[in-house]
């Protein structure tokens, strides 16, 4: 027995939307508690937490542990077609997922569950040298600067601020974020903090935070970085793997 | 002499529009009394029956009956270069087709008249079973959702009230439009009516039809179907051949 | 030393793209009262000449007279990255033209600068016979039109107004703008003028002028057109050569 419902479909969307950006296919790990997934991308560089507790849904009935294998770009193409102020309902029926929209109208549609390998994933246990808290909004912007000259980038946390550069053959960029006390805007550096990003997985990782959510980048030279954000009370956390310049 | 005048040049652009979205030529019947056309699509599977009385033009000084061969592709961009409150004047000259925009300035576009060739369009003769009334922005809205699954729809409409359904390799979807007495929705069932149709030519028959119109969805079991809707005093049908599952 | 910022780095993305329509490379001759640019596009039948002074910018130190060649493309974009309110400073380092971004934080785009060869460009000296000045807006809406129908447009300009000719395989048009004493028109004419240009060519030599800016074309049958704007301070002057038609 698995029911689920959410007031508000669009909610629902965002938090699928974190995950697609990322990676196609994975398992949602069903529980009395709640939802949540771990998983990699194709390529093996980047890492997605998603962890929703029960409490965000109207109505939870899941009596056992159930793993549900999604086609999170079906799934996400479907919640797109939400309208307005549709409820969505979800259920499991016959080795289908039901995502029924309520609404004006009653609709229902059902996509087949997919059997999705994948190897036991553990979050990288790292310990982070500095931490920066920057609106999500001012980041993406940063990346959209950064995409006219290169396809990687640059993150620097030291005692001075947060700086990202990007060199690239049609030119270089230097974006200073100063420790000025800026209130959307926290430094904590326990040591200097260096390392380059692929700036397309940076990207993918923070396209469904909304702009005026606070995004935590977890730093530490040469090793992966952790971003955190929530949606509501869906937490994501991704891991991605920096670029060693081998010399 | 042929004179036509349109107080609202962007109106008839509309109506075009509501031909050319199911064929590229066809011949406009010009009367005393209004300009109408009959057209099968290219593939033969759709037809189109356009009627527009001369009360809705200013000016409609028509002598004698006359078969004019539009390219309506050409046409409709020319209609889409009419600007706020311009005025359009139509006339034969020399062979082509005058298309005046009175406005700010005066603007003469002359499209070249071209032969079309079509044997005798007769309207095809079915007592439906079926009489769907729906709002064509929430029919539209159905089609999209479809669109995610499969090329084809079966429509179904029964004394509960009126189905949509997909069948899809990456899912499937049920709509349900339950008699409720939903003012925009009125359903009439003689007998069960159940039959599948091409999405794209669905779409592209009332992709004309303003979101707020009301549209009349004819059916019988798998027989083709009569959809019907005006725009302003221009009346739209179509016809649209099911596609029949052969086992 | 030269060191030039500009209040409104929107303002110098207008001025950038009023060239970068017409021409990829240029070398933008940078003096104590301004800075001014001479360039004919690849092809060699378009010239633009840019020139604004030096009273347009918040700071403008520079010592001496430089040649500074730039890749506007990319200067182009650097721009497009400005936001809301952002100072722009220009400054050239280590063989790099500096674009700094001064606003919520600090953004340092550095272009490698290039080295553009280049005749002597002259003006070319005509002896206009009339002169058209129209709202930029309507020009535009006018080459729009003309594009439904053929790549060349003629321009005529004599005793009774303004036109505009178009013939193409899918049809014609023909604009009338009648010297009516319409506020935003104005046209002075020694002696009947007319010739054909193409219009990719015009539409790229007024696109960045805003709409409500009046433009004014120079004309002289079979000779090339002037067509004349300004963006704040900046002044824009355009030459490209007619088509002549070889029988």
């Amino acid at each position: 027995m698995l029911e689920i419902e959410i007031d508000d479909a669009r909610y629902w969307k965002n938090c699928v939307d974190s995950i697609v950006n990322l990676i196609d296919e994975g398992n949602f790990e069903i529980t009395a508690n709640g939802i949540s997934l771990k998983a990699m991308d194709p390529s093996q560089i980047a890492m997605v937490c998603f962890s929703i507790p029960k409490s965000s849904f109207g109505k939870y009935k899941v009596d056992e542990t159930t793993k549900v294998g999604i086609n999170f770009d079906s799934m996400s193409k479907v919640l797109s077609r939400s309208r307005g102020k549709d409820r969505l309902r979800m259920m499991i029926e016959e080795n289908k997922l039901v995502l029924e929209f309520i609404g004006e109208d009653k609709r229902n549609f059902k996509l087949p569950l997919i059997e999705v390998q994948e190897g036991v994933q553990k979050e990288p246990k790292i310990e982070f040298d500095a931490v920066v808290k920057i609106k999500a909004g001012q980041f993406k912007e940063i990346l959209g600067d950064a995409a006219l000259l290169s396809s990687h980038v640059v993150l620097d946390a030291n005692s001075k601020g947060f700086f990202v550069e990007v060199h690239g053959d049609s030119g270089d960029l230097r974006v200073e974020k100063e420790k000025t006390g800026e209130a959307t805007l926290n430094i904590e550096v326990k040591r200097d903090s260096r390392a380059t990003f692929p700036l397309q997985f940076l990207g993918d990782m923070v396209k469904a935070c909304p702009d005026d959510e606070s995004l935590s980048l977890h730093l530490k030279t040469n090793s992966p970085i952790k971003a955190e954000y929530s949606i509501g009370e869906a937490k994501l956390v991704y891991y991605l793997a920096p670029r060693i310049e081998t010399m």
